[in-house]
């Protein structure tokens, strides 16, 4: 496998995608080409003005980008992809349309067998084991919260230290990793952003400048350093 | 209906259902036990734990206070209930928990029937037509996100306003209800702490100290005070 699941698309006061620009060059040096998968919809945006967006970054590096939603066997476009980037939104839209069109499993077969694939905040929860430790909105029903599984855990993206200043009571991110911990004996990456995990093989790295948190079930939370393998 | 659905159970630096306890009061004044639903196990607590803060705040204004996981027969015990409250935690573990023992149904006739009923949070949240709009984490999955409607409307509890200082690129929560009214056509009544729902009979109103923030499809998020009927 050859892969990238980021924390986010974009750091603070940076460009989209700016920051993993030498690293997305390496994961598709192979290829000219790819296919981007939209469906997360963040804010709502429609499929075509995200595969744009996503285009105007790969048109710097010489990667033409199409949208599977242009497709009509959007299957077989995954099928015969070079490459296949998918963006962040909100996960559960993603999950849902992954889902009903039978696309989550085609997704899962190609990048097992070498696609190379990217993935960014929605795009890397679906990556772990099911989508149970994203931060987003229930917006949608999916049929189904499984996932990829091309890490052997679950991703939390855009990991967010409590803030002490705060004086809200709702629940820290850790309290809520916590408590999925209590239902489900699965590892929890917590991502923070500006952090990435590759994956070459079966080597998993955990990469980017900040430490990485993990959190396991009847364990104390610890951190990791980058370049850690995971 | 005679119904209080509060957006936290707990100000910042006061005691549970403290600032609460006059509105308690009036809404229980004519019952001296009540069943508590302890599904939504915050931080991962048992049902006897979280029934045992229940119970230490109801001790004060001389309420009894009976678990209902320590019914044999749900069903009838709800049927049977002279108050109910929904205290907070996962929303997720709380709609799964009361749509595999068959009580959303149940616990939406009794209240409709008359049944005085207080929510806080996740308790709140299944007041509202469904659970799209939770903060919280999907650590397991329900057989549905239906809820129990007894307001034409949804909640979205803990409403926080955007933070100009954090230097993060995860979705605000203003974002995130936005996403949700580009897939559902269904009013979001941003619930900041410190305030609730009141309904007593037909007539809804916000109360407590903030203002309220609504959403609805097409239209820009707006503000209403304290007092007004929803």
């Amino acid at each position: 496998m050859n892969i990238i699941l980021a924390s986010t698309s974009t750091l603070f006061g940076g460009n989209y995608l700016e920051y993993l620009k030498p690293e997305i060059q390496n994961l598709f040096s192979e290829t000219n080409e790819i296919i981007f998968v939209p469906f997360a919809r963040p804010g709502g945006i429609s499929h075509e003005e995200y595969t744009k967006k996503a285009r105007e970054f790969f048109t710097q590096i010489n990667i033409k980008v199409k949208g599977l939603h242009e497709f009509e066997d959007k299957i077989e476009a995954v099928n015969n992809a070079k490459g296949i980037f998918t963006g962040g939104g909100n996960t559960f839209l993603l999950v849902k349309t992954l889902h009903e069109e039978n696309l989550m499993e085609v997704l899962k077969e190609n990048v097992e067998n070498g696609t190379p694939y990217l993935g960014c905040s929605a795009g890397s929860n679906i990556g772990g084991l099911n989508m149970k430790t994203t931060n987003d909105m229930p917006i949608v029903y999916p049929p189904s919260f499984e996932c990829m599984g091309l890490v052997p855990f679950n991703i939390n993206p855009h990991y967010l230290d409590p803030n002490p200043d705060l004086k809200h009571n709702g629940e820290t991110r850790e309290t809520r990793i916590k408590e999925f911990l209590t239902q489900n004996n699965t590892k929890v990456v917590g991502l923070r952003e500006g952090n990435w995990i590759r994956k070459i093989g079966q080597k998993i790295t955990v990469e980017g400048k900040e430490l990485t948190r993990i959190f396991e079930k009847d364990k104390e939370p610890y951190e990791i350093a980058p370049g850690t393998e995971l």
